[in-house]
């Protein structure tokens, strides 16, 4: 079958042919349909530190999986081939720990297994296991829900995600984004302001920031502009810059708690489909052609790429 | 009566004669028997910020206040009369807003009153309610339980104590701590292990690490320290520097927390004196008359203090 391989750091990725997989015991075999593109692909092409989360190369990359069930192994009872199928990456760590969704077929442990709702596509589904994850996981670190007010920063991949079902959760949400030309955009997704900076929201009294930038500045920011009046909660996401200089006089006085926050649940993947499926959240997908992965791999680093990249694997 | 008053930034306190109080409606009046001098009597003495937390001037300073009630107010039924009592500053907030402990008699609110247990003196009793509140909170916001890994950055004032009630908690407690010279103590303290840097402990996957230091690179390093599989917490209570700079990539992988903390309840004043009244927590107190009060402050401010300074007001 078909696969995409990851060989080293600075190495492109090769496509080769590799046995098919069978499913184990626990396990299923899915026929991928749809298989995203993430920013973290990049990063395992150019930095080696991600070497230490991946037991042996090669390595079949792709942690955003949707598909078929096509094999069930011995003791599974409560999956049936056919049944429509997203993956939870963390399980076993699909893409680094064991192979990924850029192939045609993979073994997954029921572990991972989310129910894709007939409303949701396949490309809508593979977006929804880590876009989807990691901002509406973001959103459960900062515990959102209705009656609070949510400062998001950043309204990319992650934060047009984020402030979409912060608002869905019955969240007053304040945006803050440099780029003034989505600025309606961002009103339309139910924002109550949008502003350049975090700071501008400071007399809001923010319950809740969750910072999907994170451009060290935006850190030390939002910490300054979540209330002060004890548990004001800054949530961190994006690492556009590694490091940030806050004020621990701030911090203190205000009883402010600063939370990193990496992946998400099942639960969050199944909330992010669930209002997929309602069509209240629509983020952006291109899809593109399973052949055409490297060159979706250079759009992401070129910066050109439009919304979640998607490949489709198989129709 | 005799009084301290605070008449402005940068002018010595002034000991005059002032009317005594009366009890108001759910208020008690109390003989102060022993009132703590702390490092922010100093601070507003040189830093004009501090006035923004006082309504008016002059204000008798003094946060930490134990004494014998003298006359009770109207609607007064839990207490009377002739009992012992620690005042807990953050009900109005005393020596800022309202007048402090640096006085003969004080009238306080019953919201305030913690009943102080026969074997804990005056003086234990005045450190209790800030020194030992604000340690002990700090356990508090980090959740700090039986069984659990706890670093303790700097064996100051506050640091004694939150090691020792961390210890005395039932959990194993690892110390930085800069002055080999005091290791002996902290050991004696009942800590696991000390080193002169909390980094030294990042094998141990501490829990929660409180910083009652804050020197800007120990929050730092407490965030590298602090166990990476999820929830480490960092407590920061210390000022001594007021911004750090640390590693957002550590804490978004590690999914850790780092909270501000300030002050602390009713309850951990009541914790603190109850481990005084069982002799497992001696703070080291040094006892001054009301008349060297200015000479205390300036031990404060040319570090030459031992342990806490406790004012006695009356016998």
């Amino acid at each position: 079958m078909r696969a995409w391989q990851f060989v080293g750091t600075h190495k492109p990725f090769e496509r080769v042919d590799i046995e098919e997989p069978t499913a184990g015991p626990g396990k299923v075999v899915i026929d991928v349909k749809a298989a995203g593109l993430c920013h973290s692909d990049v990063g395992i092409l150019e930095d080696e530190k991600w070497l230490s989360t991946m037991k042996e190369l090669p390595v079949v990359p792709g942690h955003e999986t949707a598909g078929v069930i096509s094999e069930v192994g011995e003791g599974v009872t409560d999956w049936k081939v056919g049944d429509r199928v997203a993956v939870w990456p963390l399980a076993e760590i699909m893409g680094y720990m064991v192979n990924g969704a850029w192939e045609d077929r993979a073994e997954v442990s029921t572990d991972a297994l989310v129910a894709i709702p007939d409303e949701v596509s396949f490309a809508q589904a593979a977006a929804a296991t880590d876009a989807g994850m990691t901002s509406v996981g973001a959103l459960s670190t900062a515990g959102v829900e209705a009656g609070m007010k949510v400062g998001v920063i950043g309204f990319g991949g992650l934060g047009q995600i984020g402030a979409r079902v912060a608002k869905l959760r019955g969240a007053d949400v304040y945006v803050a984004e440099v780029n003034e030309s989505i600025w309606d955009r961002i009103r339309e997704a139910g924002a109550t302001k949008v502003a350049k900076s975090i700071t501008e929201f400071a007399d809001v009294e923010l319950d809740v920031i969750i910072d999907y930038a994170g451009f060290g500045v935006t850190t030390a920011d939002a910490l300054k502009a979540v209330k002060s009046s004890g548990g004001g909660r800054v949530v961190q996401v994006g690492m556009g810059k590694l490091e940030s200089t806050i004020d621990t006089y701030s911090l203190i006085l205000g009883r402010k708690q600063l939370h990193g926050s990496m992946g998400g649940s099942k639960n969050d993947i199944e909330e992010t489909m669930r209002y997929m499926a309602s069509g209240d959240l629509k983020p952006t997908i291109t899809e593109i052609d399973f052949e055409q992965i490297p060159d979706g791999i250079q759009q992401l680093m070129d910066g050109t790429s439009v919304g979640r990249l998607v490949a489709k694997v198989a129709d």
